[in-house]
């Protein structure tokens, strides 16, 4: 069977290792030949920035790490067993920025990627060169090969009369996401097309799921890539999100600040109708929806299932892979 | 006073710390302001190398470190305290090349560099903003802001049939010096500049001093940049050298399989004589040359001296900046 997952970065790359579960795949650190399904993670790329002069790929790097069995599990990003050498002596030279942490472990994927960029390799052929350590066991996209980089418009902190235009990740990390944003936009991505295999794995899949992961900055983002929308609205397979709101709440980053940028209530209904069903409207994509167990929630045209949706385990996220694949009408045992 | 001290890397900077002394500069770690004397030391670059990305430069960074009060004084290179975290992820990558040690702490240097001169930055400049951090007490120039790698000539180590040139780095860390050398060779030399200020120093000073570093590779190198053998053949100062080869033996690093592949003896006599007169030799440029005291060393045209020469500790050192200040007629008290 063949599954194409759209994430971002802590969420999603919990909710592959449910999705691998739910396949029956090896765990992490397992052996990973020789499994009857094949999946496609296509990842957001527009939390990606130059730190330092090295490229950083936070969700690609998010969904590596999980799935190799390196994070830090506790803090859901980095290495375990990160050390700061590096970010302490880039601090006493006194160079900016400060407030975004580069770990010295991380740093050495950062170290292979820009080289490789520089070099002249796209990043689809970086992210599977760094997937030769890490075997996350499915095959990590990013989006695009193209720069498409987030960026949140605000009031100027210096200058509360003039707005400015920060780096998602200086939005995010430095500021929290405590600057009300005006809008959010992923600059780069009218001109971006798909990184090669996206727009294929799509076509060729039996189930394409949404993550609960964040609708505007992780998945918004893979949408705005052009030709994305349009595959999820062509395949033949089932289209099926899972909302990362529960009963009025974004459970994980600061999905309600990215949302009120863009005009959507933080509710499982008003993220359903903003994916909107690929039946019924012109843009929408999905056919089902899945929300916590007890919400009344109305998608027109989509198929609304309640289910248990806190990704507390490997085990509970799997049973939500599982009941999202059924929403798709696809038997995965 | 002004001095001009053309250098390495590890003896280099240990003499450094001697001129410092001689001339009553404060020791590391002390404030460095109002000193009567200005020393600039002009500094091999040869040997700089990009490695997995990032600009090395060994002999700026380790006289940096040292007049700093941050360098591994056990080892005379890299930084007190120093981490190998990333290298240790980067082997874990498989990337290649594994023989060349960053260190973590020495990472953020090459990190900033690596920036200032993709942004456009000459070395100098990127060197002069690194030094305000170290405060080395002395002006460090790269010998050229333009880039000048030492090739070294051996038998290709996978085919004795063909022969291969090898950046310095890799002959001299990987191979510890061991592949005979038929040539070496400074790669861009003769399309290079002086960076500003090196020959504004050397037309300025009162005193000019060779360091006991390597003749082939450290010294002979930045002689090799076009304008400087001009410049100190010109200069109202005194041009005096100290021999690295006490009574026939190299005492740091290799320098006995560097002269021979420029086909000159181990021997203080030897050295003396390639780095030839000033008065009497067209193309020398020495007024003094200090040598181990008891040695029976003659150079023509160049007033030979004997001094004990080994940099045991500073006050030794101290001595023989001394001398080498008396043999260029200016009195340091």
């Amino acid at each position: 069977m063949k599954v194409v997952v759209l994430v971002g970065g802590v969420g999603g790359a919990r909710f592959l290792l449910g999705v691998q579960a739910a396949l029956g795949l090896p765990p992490v650190g397992a052996a990973k030949k020789d499994v009857p399904h094949e999946v496609t993670a296509v990842v957001n790329t527009g939390d990606d920035v130059w730190m330092h002069g090295l490229r950083v790929c936070p969700d690609l790097d998010t969904c590596m790490y999980t799935l190799g069995g390196g994070i830090d599990t506790e803090r859901g990003w980095g290495h375990a067993g990160e050390t700061w050498t590096v970010k302490q002596e880039l601090a006493a030279y006194g160079a900016e920025p400060t407030w975004f942490g580069l770990g010295d472990k991380d740093i050495a994927t950062h170290l292979i990627r820009s080289r490789m960029l520089r070099a002249g390799y796209p990043l689809s052929a970086v992210t599977e060169a760094l997937c030769a350590r890490w075997q996350p066991g499915l095959r990590l996209l990013p989006m695009s090969d193209d720069r498409v980089e987030t960026h949140v418009v605000v009031d100027d902190p210096d200058d509360p009369e003039q707005r400015k235009a920060l780096h998602f990740q200086e939005w995010w990390v430095r500021y929290r996401a405590e600057l009300p944003a005006h809008t959010i936009v992923p600059v780069g991505a009218e001109e971006s097309v798909p990184a090669p295999g996206v727009l294929d794995a799509i076509g060729e899949a039996d189930a394409v799921l949404l993550a609960p992961s964040n609708p505007v900055v992780s998945v918004g983002t893979v949408l705005s890539v052009p030709g994305v929308r349009e595959a999820l609205r062509k395949t033949e397979a089932g289209v099926v999100g899972l909302s990362p709101i529960i009963e009025g709440r974004a459970l994980r980053g600061m999905a309600d600040a990215c949302l009120g940028a863009i005009g959507v209530e933080t509710t499982a209904e008003a993220v359903g109708r903003h994916y909107g069903s690929r039946q019924t409207s012109e843009e929408g994509v999905l056919d089902g929806w899945l929300v916590q167990s007890g919400e009344a929630v109305s998608v027109p045209g989509v198929a609304v299932r309640g289910v248990p949706l806190l990704m507390s385990d490997v085990d509970a996220t799997a049973r939500m892979a599982r009941a999202a694949f059924e929403l798709c009408g696809v038997d995965v045992d």
